[in-house]
């Protein structure tokens, strides 16, 4: 969206403001729900006009920063995010796997601006993908979360694992675009 | 916004789901901050375009059903909502002002759909307005709620009351209408 190097929250979300359910990423109907828009029936599919751009835009990220818990649970995708360098904040030392095992995973332990800058740094001049709800909070707080973009699910799940729960003070946000479809409606913000 | 008559809940809420402060509806900044959109700095202002249109079918509905503890909170807005009368639904004998002094306020004993139905007599062939984000929610437990309005504030408040908190389970929206604007996303949803 920027024509600057930005750090990007995608993220689908009910309308009562949930990421998941209580079952957590890994499985469960109501989770599924949340991804119809671009995985019907589990299965995906190309999408064309803003909203396929939209997809273009989050493929063409060049770093990830995923929070721990995220990145244990999907086994670190693998040893990279579909051949991007991930960078891991935490305070606890990295697990077996990300220490011998995988070379584009790095735990950075000084903080989630340090994790961060290096993500930034390792992109070149290509947007940083933010994944996992708390981590995304996290950078928020830090001052460091630059855009969001939402997948509005028109549905109420009624509970689950909610994306904003730890803010400690308002932010203002400045809307950059709206995709309005009948699956969902996508806005991007800008953190300001 | 359907051609038939229906119960709309039109609510101002931040991205994060939050629609006043712990302050409740009246006072503190950030409950405010939500009314900007139609009231900034605390003044209402003449919107024109698909916002006043929008502004208009709040107008135009023929008949309120409010919760109880905002209508006594806001003293029943004097005795009714702009002219119109005031259907609330509670459990408990009313207050004075309303047994004695308020003729178009109506408290209705007997559930949140008879409180609904007796609205939507009153109302004719308008709309009924649904006040309160507590009894929007039970208006949708009870399958009596056929549209959602919201507002959607750029904006992350980090605290505050909650608009969907209780349901009991999913609930599946349509997307009617879309309009963006820098100052808000305003979304029309039917409840299916």
């Amino acid at each position: 969206m920027s024509d600057h190097q930005s750090s990007v929250l995608f993220m689908s979300m009910s309308l009562d403001g949930f990421i998941a359910d209580h079952n957590d990423y890994l499985g469960g109907d109501d989770d599924h729900r949340l991804h119809n828009w671009f995985a019907p029936g589990g299965e995906f599919v190309q999408l064309g006009g803003p909203v396929g751009e939209l997809m273009d835009e989050m493929k063409s990220c060049g770093a990830v920063v995923a929070g721990r818990r995220t990145a244990e649970l999907m086994d670190h995708w693998g040893g990279s995010h579909g051949g991007l360098p991930i960078f891991v904040p935490s305070h606890r030392p990295p697990p077996p796997a990300a220490r011998w095992g995988y070379p584009l995973v790095t735990y950075v332990t000084d903080g989630i601006d340090a994790a961060m800058a290096q993500a930034k740094a390792a992109a070149g001049d290509r947007n940083v993908h933010v994944v996992g709800g708390y981590t995304a909070q996290r950078a928020l707080a830090a001052g460091v979360l630059d855009e969001i973009q939402i997948h509005q699910i028109p549905v109420l799940l009624g509970g689950g694992r909610r994306l904003f729960d730890v803010l400690p003070s308002l932010v203002e946000l400045e809307i950059l675009r709206v995709i309005d479809t009948p699956e969902a409606t996508h806005i991007r913000y800008r953190v300001r």
